[in-house]
């Protein structure tokens, strides 16, 4: 396992007949037509047809697809909502798409236990609002959250903007049921804090569809905070606005939410929100405190305190809920203003240590130089996990080849700077070559053999996330040079 | 795998010579009376004499030692202090015992990254204590931290009392470096908040030693809070101790700790440790805040008026530092305390549901009848962790068989009850048969074939934390009856 790619030569129409024997017409597609809004995710630059697509309505349906496909060695790509941006859905032009859209039923919200059971179509938000009455809320929230699926989420391991305070997927998700490859069915978590025998649920969770299929989710509600206020800080330099993530956190104050944006960001942004950024600020820093009014005052205190001393050259508190709201418009708009400026935008993923925000910042600009193309900065700085746009247009020919080289500079410099080649997004088919700049042998023949574990077959969404040890020594030949790796970007710091 | 136990019959002249020709003499040892300090670990109750003791001081001889013992089909127990309390490090009688103790070095503290890098044998307590001078400190806090160390802790997913609030070990640590049972080495984890790939870290914490072995802990370190306050509360009904527990979490309230102790507990105690606390409450609570004054003195506030309206009977908050320690003191003293009053004690770790709490109480008083020995009851209650004491005298024939009998039924009563057989002392050969309760054979599987994955030859840690299938259709044939495992103390709720 996992020395070659694997080579896939299944029998359409026996794959056909038994999958019209399983499920009613409406939950089979097979015609080009009806593939073609399936060839992608989030990641358009990646497209292939399937040979079907299934839209199973019950668990009993998607263990039958996977037996099927099993007997007859098709692979298999599940799919949320297709939002993801690694192309973790992206088809197998010789396999099955399962779509799980159609499994989206909220089964039961225990609001005692602040717990709710969810199909994996059910949308995230969708979750967040079925707990309303209860004065509850699911918190992972990413900027996809009104279409992605909790299916989707439990895949790549979602975070969002809270997900400083309030963790990613894998700490919300209490509990699963998934159908492995060969169409058995298992669970596991519990509502305990540790459950006996090995973490299979952290194991699961971020598994990019290619250990099992999720049929059932248990995530954690919490309860909506009574309070919610951002402080907007502007900087005259991006170092500066660096060292004061790092010094907040440093400070012990784990902000409910803490995001940077650049000055081309902002730019780009201002004119399409008016959410009131410093147009003149190198980066500004959103920083959001919540919980009760007494616990809002004293942390928005201490934050001012020190992003004074860190030398912001501006302070905005927001005054009510509608200016907090202003406020984070702007963040949240920031993909699509950078998309009416540019016609096409690559949006990366890397994560690499607070302290070293500005060494990357830096760094960015000389590649902005080096591939000609321009880059907005949005940052989930206390995480440390950035999201470059990169600006192309595809009509242009070389650009997106610039674009995407540019990225995969991004990456490998935060395996560099310390950090990792992910931050929320997955690795999917985006970033599967950096993964061989991110692990060694050891590592990636025990996610080899981890993955025989579950699908000795190999079926489970083939050519994602984790690459053959062939496909790393190709990449090692291109990439290094004299035994090292090198990053002349970073030579330079 | 894992259909059958696994049998051993490894040459002991073989293995001691290859021993001798890679580790100094002090670093091995081979006779009766050295080897017998280490014939089992905190459960005593299971005993057994190893063929050798290797203490290794460097990671390369960790690594010779496991090569060794792989040629030679030599089964290897890891070892860290010995403290466990579920027999996770219990020698095998055909095996080597690897003790980690030497490798005792904190190789390096990031004030600024709030991190710190140590060898698996540091003591828990020592790490807090080296932080000390950044303010900083390593949250999860088992009872056992002034002895226990980092690497047990990593094997057993170790909680504590304020786990509640800062998480259980999988929560705390940011990286590991370990080897394979073939020797090999490699690494894991990242400063990110997602690393890519399959969740190998979480997977290696809590597998009690079945998967690799760790030489190289990263760990997060916190902020010492300004100050903490306790809330002792006391009620005359342990249902509506029970409740309050339940309604304090539901409030939103994350205590810094939320402990429960029954009238046997305290009655055990309170001569001990003259904590002050109300020997005719039938129950009592401990609810510590902790952070700035002003956040100490507002959830204070919330959580008087909860346990009030809970029907507490009695209220008191430490006035200063020295109470608050006198509060935790009893807490903290149960397990000696109840040592004074009976011969021997069996100390039970199930987890069920907040709201269950209650049930299980009357549960366990039925199950004193029914075994006629008393119990005294002690539990991290805000995570619904149980530390029942079951009082015995192993001088008196059959009363360990009982007490065994009794912690067996309480683990499966904690399974029906929706909960699990552990909350924080791992599996080890004492919950061994009730992973037959708490899983089925789909589950069970799934962990043989992870096991392979690490662990082809079946070497590291045999025996432990997950049954042969044919162990469980032997558990099953005794415990089942018509069908299904039956629990009579429960048909009365």
């Amino acid at each position: 396992m996992g020395a070659e790619e694997a080579v896939f030569t299944p029998d359409r129409a026996a794959l056909v007949a038994r999958l019209k024997a399983l499920l009613p017409a409406h939950c089979l597609l097979l015609d080009d037509e009806e593939l073609r809004p399936y060839e992608c995710d989030g990641l358009t630059a990646y497209r292939a047809l399937p040979l079907a697509v299934c839209l199973p309505e019950t668990e009993d349906q998607v263990r039958g697809v996977l037996r099927v496909c099993h007997q007859l060695a098709v692979p298999v790509v599940a799919r949320g909502a297709g939002t993801g941006l690694s192309g973790g859905a992206m088809p197998h032009a010789q396999g099955v798409v399962l779509s799980l859209a159609r499994l989206n039923r909220i089964l039961r919200i225990d609001p005692l236990a602040r717990q709710a059971v969810v199909q994996p179509g059910v949308r995230n938000l969708a979750v967040s609002e079925a707990a309303v009455p209860h004065g509850l809320y699911y918190a992972p929230d990413p900027s996809s959250q009104i279409a992605c699926t909790l299916g989707g989420n439990v895949a790549e391991n979602s975070g969002g903007v809270h997900c400083l305070k309030y963790g990613l997927t894998v700490h919300n998700v209490l509990g699963l049921r998934v159908v492995t490859g060969e169409g058995e069915v298992f669970e596991i978590g519990s509502a305990a804090p540790d459950a006996p025998g090995y973490d299979l649920l952290a194991l699961l969770i971020g598994s990019e569809g290619m250990l099992a299929v999720v049929t059932e989710v248990t995530v954690k509600l919490v309860p909506k905070p009574e309070l919610a206020r951002v402080v907007m800080a502007s900087f005259d330099d991006v170092g500066k606005a660096g060292d004061a993530v790092a010094a907040i956190i440093a400070a012990g104050i784990i902000p409910a939410g803490l995001e940077m944006m650049d000055k081309p960001a902002t730019a780009a942004v201002e004119p399409f929100v008016r959410a009131g950024y410093d147009l003149e600020a190198e980066a500004i820093l959103l920083c959001e405190a919540d919980g009760t009014p007494e616990e809002v005052a004293e942390e928005i205190d201490r934050v001012g305190a020190v992003l004074a001393a860190c030398g912001a050259r501006g302070l905005r508190v927001s005054g009510s809920e509608a200016e907090r709201q202003l406020f984070w418009a702007g963040r949240k708009a920031a993909f699509p203003a950078v998309g009416r400026i540019t016609p096409d935008y690559y949006c990366m993923d890397g994560t690499i240590p607070r302290k070293r925000l500005a060494e990357m910042l830096k760094a960015i600009a000389a590649l902005e130089k080096k591939y000609r193309l321009r880059c907005a900065n949005v940052f989930h700085a206390g995480d440390g996990n950035l999201h470059p746009l990169i600006m192309y247009d595809s009509a242009v020919a070389g650009e997106w080849e610039r674009a995407e080289a540019f990225g995969a500079e991004i990456l490998e410099l935060s395996v560099a700077l310390g950090g990792s080649i992910t931050g929320e997004h997955g690795v999917g088919v985006e970033k599967i070559n950096q993964m061989c700049v991110q692990y060694r042998t050891p590592e990636l023949e025990t996610f080899h053999r981890l993955k025989a574990a579950f699908d000795e077959a190999g079926l489970l969404n083939p050519g994602k996330a984790v690459p053959s040890l062939h496909r790393c020594a190709e990449y090692g030949r291109l990439h290094v040079h004299g035994g090292a790796l090198r990053f002349p970007e970073l030579e330079r710091f």
